[in-house]
């Protein structure tokens, strides 16, 4: 068995999880109760051994991922949500307690990334691209099938590509952010501009409300998700000339609505695709998205399996 | 020795090069006389036999670039410049001649990266983006040492990234594509937009002769460069976004001008760079550029050379 670690602000979520990628036990932490990474992880190591006792099974490896987690060496510096802003290393940490088995660390997007590749849409695909739209945005890059690392292991930041120059401010100290416009807070931002240019009060103050909003067939939400569509279609043609991806894979929050994204997504992708790209390239909600609670275990746990593989 | 064919719209070179990247013997066929690729590569192969029988050297391997090459299986369709328009095989026409000796092609920009990373200064390094900056824009992007292909073999078309969404119409079809701003042609008329708005006539009717005012200090074509600078530098600070690359490398006519293009580059590309990778990623001319004439037989040599190695 494989066992994924997702840690997060509020929660860690530890899963068991079979060659077939079912996850066939969980358990949560309240990541806040802990007053350092040491006492953290003293009770995720805890977790995945009660797991694995309590199922009979073997820890065969164990993947965590965790905001701002670095693959090359296993730490974490100043992961966002996280109480601890010091320098740590996870995989360290991890190591201690299990000293004979495979550890492998990364951050959420490359996790989920590796994870569509394992047991997702992904199988078996050379050349693709994977995007997350949540309270940010992040991407992973796989080309010859391979995850791209590059510098620090920071590829793939996408949610910081300047869409609008000079356009909104983002927490990275710089304006018009990808992300500012397609994730959570920055779609609800122009939900609220739409409104009051119809002179409509919003009918919502927060995210879901919003998305629940536009599943309903409410006007101002879809006018919203189609001016996402724009952005991220657009967004999306320029990213394909750059590494000439097949597949394009959403996940995330802000994806869950489905079609009422990925038909303003497409119909603006198409519209400013380079020719040469024309009909070659797919975009798909990623197959993460069923098991949603899932797949943030499913993606750790997929980032020592494919390591083992040598992927 | 390697033998390097670079085939154009005037003309085709044959290089002969040596394992130190020297190229010891050329010589020059003229594209335009020839009424088929048939005609043109027996020309081509007779070339090659030549220049290696008078200098008793033994062919090795032979590496052609050409506009619209496709790697993946050797062929070239709708060449930009080529009078043959039709869709042939550069690879069987060149096998028929030398059935038992390697043979590669590629396009341009794919060669000339290819190149920087066996001749130039890419030797060893594992991520880098190289762009070429001519009558169009072109690109390589080199992931943990290989040259990303992806779908149809056509990754790296960074000249056709929109960066003014609605800017000038290109020949793609597209409005507002990098190489509008960047490349030579649209060089030169940003230089005649900021002589107009300036009140003055322009003084330079070519890019090169354009070039060569920047070159004397003239002061509305370093503004042109500066505004160049500018775009080229946003775009460069969006494209490590993806990739993460350590290095960037600048080729061809239009960073000839060395510091007055690069200076402008490296200041708008450090403002507007994510701060995760502040301070890693170093903006520098090709090192193919000194041997100008040459840096095409080269890259055309270099892919069978990597090949080879299994790059």
């Amino acid at each position: 068995m494989f066992f994924g670690v997702d840690i997060g602000g509020t929660n860690a979520k530890v899963g068991m999880v079979d060659g077939r990628g079912r996850v066939v036990d969980h358990d949560t932490v309240k990541t806040g109760l802990y007053q350092s990474p040491a006492d953290l992880v003293l009770t995720l190591a805890y977790t995945i051994l009660r797991l694995a006792k309590v199922n009979a099974a073997k820890v065969e490896g164990i993947g965590i991922c965790c905001p701002n987690a670095c693959a090359l060496d296993g730490t974490v510096e100043n992961a966002a949500n996280l109480k601890f802003k010091e320098k740590f290393s996870l995989l360290r940490l991890f190591r201690n307690y299990f000293p004979e088995i495979p550890v492998a660390v990364d951050n959420d997007a490359n996790a989920a990334t590796i994870g569509e590749q394992v047991y997702g849409k992904a199988k078996g695909l050379r050349d693709f691209l994977f995007v997350t739209l949540g309270t940010g945005v992040g991407g992973g890059v796989v080309c010859d099938g391979k995850l791209v690392y590059g510098l620090h292991a920071m590829a793939g930041e996408v949610g910081h590509i300047v869409v609008e120059p000079g356009g909104r401010p983002c927490g990275c100290g710089r304006r018009g952010c990808l992300e500012r416009y397609v994730a959570a807070w920055g779609a609800l931002e122009t939900y609220k501009e739409i409104c009051a240019e119809n002179g409509e009060a919003p009918k919502a103050g927060s995210f879901r409300a919003f998305a629940d909003l536009a599943l309903g067939g409410d006007r101002l939400a879809l006018r919203t998700y189609e001016e996402m569509g724009r952005h991220l279609g657009l967004f999306l043609a320029n990213l394909a000339c750059v590494t000439a991806p097949t597949h394009i894979f959403l996940f995330g929050g802000v994806a869950r609505v489905g079609e009422i994204l990925l038909e303003p997504v497409r119909r603006h992708f198409n519209e400013n695709l380079l020719c040469c790209y024309k009909n070659g390239i797919r975009i798909e909600l990623s197959g993460l998205m069923s098991s949603d609670a899932d797949a943030a275990i499913l993606g750790a746990s997929a980032l020592v399996r494919a390591r083992l593989a040598g992927c």
